[in-house]
């Protein structure tokens, strides 16, 4: 964790440029060094786990972290030289109360499952048509799928989507409203539809842990069920007496 | 659902517009070939369902999204050829899961019903305010009826509202904003007040089906009672025998 | 509401310049002669209140949004004419459903209160700041008092707050975010809270109105104790009988 | 708090650039006196609560806020003139209703803790990365750490998001949306379990100050078990007596 803080730092000083321009060697040092630590400790962990090191999810997580960085840099590949950053990520896993914080948060991922494919189902269905209806007048915003599809999600983050999309849209197609507020009014919904799963799954996990005042009040009933089964048979022994003291 | 999702993945590759050049006569065919398939898929359970064919909103829908592609696009009717992009949705009332998320979604809106006249009625008193108030200094926002909806619309998603309409109406009428403010404020709540009417449902329809554990305690009880009745009557018996007893 | 509705369609009408042109004195007309039913409707209404007139807040709304009309609109005041759409907002007051809504809107404004007091000091000090800090160098946005409240405003609701405000400002003072995050995140929080509190009352409202499965519950352990009590007299008797028995 | 209401509308009326010109010496003699009121107040309730002072963080907050009234404005630090607002939010620490909303607001903070933690790691390595990937070619949105935490920050809050930052990096680096769509997605989610965890908190908190409608239902079953248990004792002694009897 004590390298992990200090990776972070170094990592954070690269971006400054003027000390970036003067110390570069030596950082560029520490953050080989903190490298080589990590690979040990990870080693370290493959030796002790062997087979079940995968089993983990973070320790899975761990290795690909520590394995980006490996990967030679060199060429275009500028981009694997800025994932080294999530090594700092390490921490979560490292730190249990992030970790718990981020299980938490994955939890709640699989219960959006089919709300999801349903989300992708319709903005695959809406970028078809933008791209047919829009795609040749604004080839920017809706030239490919893939660019309406973009189009499309800003349009749901209610970014710029009337100002700076279908304003100018609707000066070609005056219809083009009757598109896109269905969409806007569709998506929003099905997207507070996602959250209030999400809250209503998060309350009944808060009910579920809560000391549950139920549980006693069953237990004492049974309590008393057990009790009058005792005063039953308690009541026929003397029945039976009573009945023997009659006939003698 | 094999051929609904070929036919998606048609419907993309036509939107790439290299390979729908070169593709673009087989595409078509596949696609004519795809709507005979569902058109003779329907007749079948048309035949089948008869006049209980259109009591299923699920059929209606598959119904209406392909007799869409039997109307000739001919003419400036490029919309109807965009709306065969529809027939993906057909995916949804083909995958249960789905089709329970739409369900799910759709039950969710009859109780919204009150509250979306209530919004239809603002929106139509504020348009006319705004049509008389602004009309004639910013037609292109406030110039009709529609242009006013719209634009109040846009200030509702509180896209661009200040920077992009409410500024620049407040340099000719520098009191505009006390008839944007409120309406903001007032859409706003009722926005709010929609959606917390969907959590709550939401939230009791979740209550209702949790296994209720007030209900074994009630039953529970009611064995407590129907066991002191055994008890009782076992009682009766037993002071008639004492009672014999003493007289004999 | 017959004539609200008639009421209505006139207003909308009037505002389609070509029909407003052709019919415009007989849309005129309409409107006067529906402005007197009205007007009728309330003074009968009056008579047969008389001091309890008042005392409904959905009269002294009708009252009111009719009283407006009659004001002469001579002069600039081309705003009581547009005020006249309000009247279209009597359908409210007539139709019990929509009053039923906007009745639970505004009990719900009650529990916001304290919060919205709180929310205007924050406002007003915000203010106060920002004119002082921006005012000289940013007259359009922080000249006053109360350009400084509206574009306060606009930047917690997150419009342009960024790309259109803040980072104008900062080229000027490079420090001003430390001004604007605190404010975003403070008010943000705060009416997130606010919305907590509508959401925990509605909930609670909901849970109130539900038929209460503890109470039933509770009712019937009450009747076993009285069958307990029998019991137990009942036992009282058996053993002062069978110690007679004995001395006997 | 009535020189807090007047000093609040000293303040306010300094801002008015007019009023400030004609009235500028008595408005900041009304100031001086108002502070020096405010600062033996507070001497006086320092002399009455000596070392436990500072245990109250209201009369922390009033200390600072008076405090930062003597400090001299004279160089560069206007910006210290313009934290004399503060003191208006001494009517927080003086209203008790206001006190119980902030003290509200305040308590759900600690619950955030771990989940603002991680919110700030993600927003490092994103810093860090978005630094690296795009700090050269757009110097005025990631040229350094703070500018990209900034920039980062606008995006989560979706302000001008597409249009204004990501579409401009696109035309450099077309890939640009595979760093920022994952960043929007995951910063939502995070803030919305933050938001949730609020909800679920103050729902709870509800729920425990509502009368608990089972405690009287667990009580009334205590006493049934302990009227089975004076019964269970009154048939143990009839027996006996049966016995005895038998015996005699």
């Amino acid at each position: 964790m004590f390298f992990i803080i200090i990776n972070a730092i170094v990592l954070g000083l690269e971006t400054v440029p003027v000390i970036n321009n003067q110390l570069s060697t030596s950082l560029h040092i520490i953050d080989s060094v903190l490298l080589y630590i990590f690979t040990i400790e990870l080693s370290a962990r493959f030796i002790v786990y062997r087979q079940r090191f995968f089993h983990d999810p973070w320790r899975c997580f761990d290795f690909i972290v520590v394995a980006i960085s490996w990967i030679p840099s060199s060429g275009g590949l500028s981009v694997l030289r800025a994932l080294r950053a999530l090594r700092i990520l390490r921490l979560v896993s490292v730190v249990p109360s992030l970790r718990r914080v981020v299980g938490g948060l994955i939890s709640a991922l699989p219960g959006m499952g089919s709300i999801t494919v349903l989300m992708f189902l319709v903005f695959y269905v809406f970028s078809v048509m933008a791209t047919n209806l829009f795609g040749q007048v604004f080839p920017e915003w809706f030239g490919d799928l893939g660019a309406s599809a973009y189009t499309l999600f800003q349009i749901m983050t209610l970014e710029s989507w009337s100002m700076g999309i279908v304003r100018p849209v609707m000066t070609e197609f005056p219809y083009a409203w009757a598109f896109f507020l269905p969409f806007i009014l569709c998506t929003t919904f099905t997207v507070l539809n996602l959250f209030i799963g999400v809250i209503v799954a998060a309350m009944q996990a808060a009910d579920d842990t809560q000391p549950d005042a139920g549980a006693g009040t069953s237990d004492q009933i049974k309590l008393t069920n057990e009790k009058l089964n005792a005063l039953l048979s308690e009541l026929h022994a003397l029945r039976r007496e009573v009945s023997e003291l009659k006939k003698g």
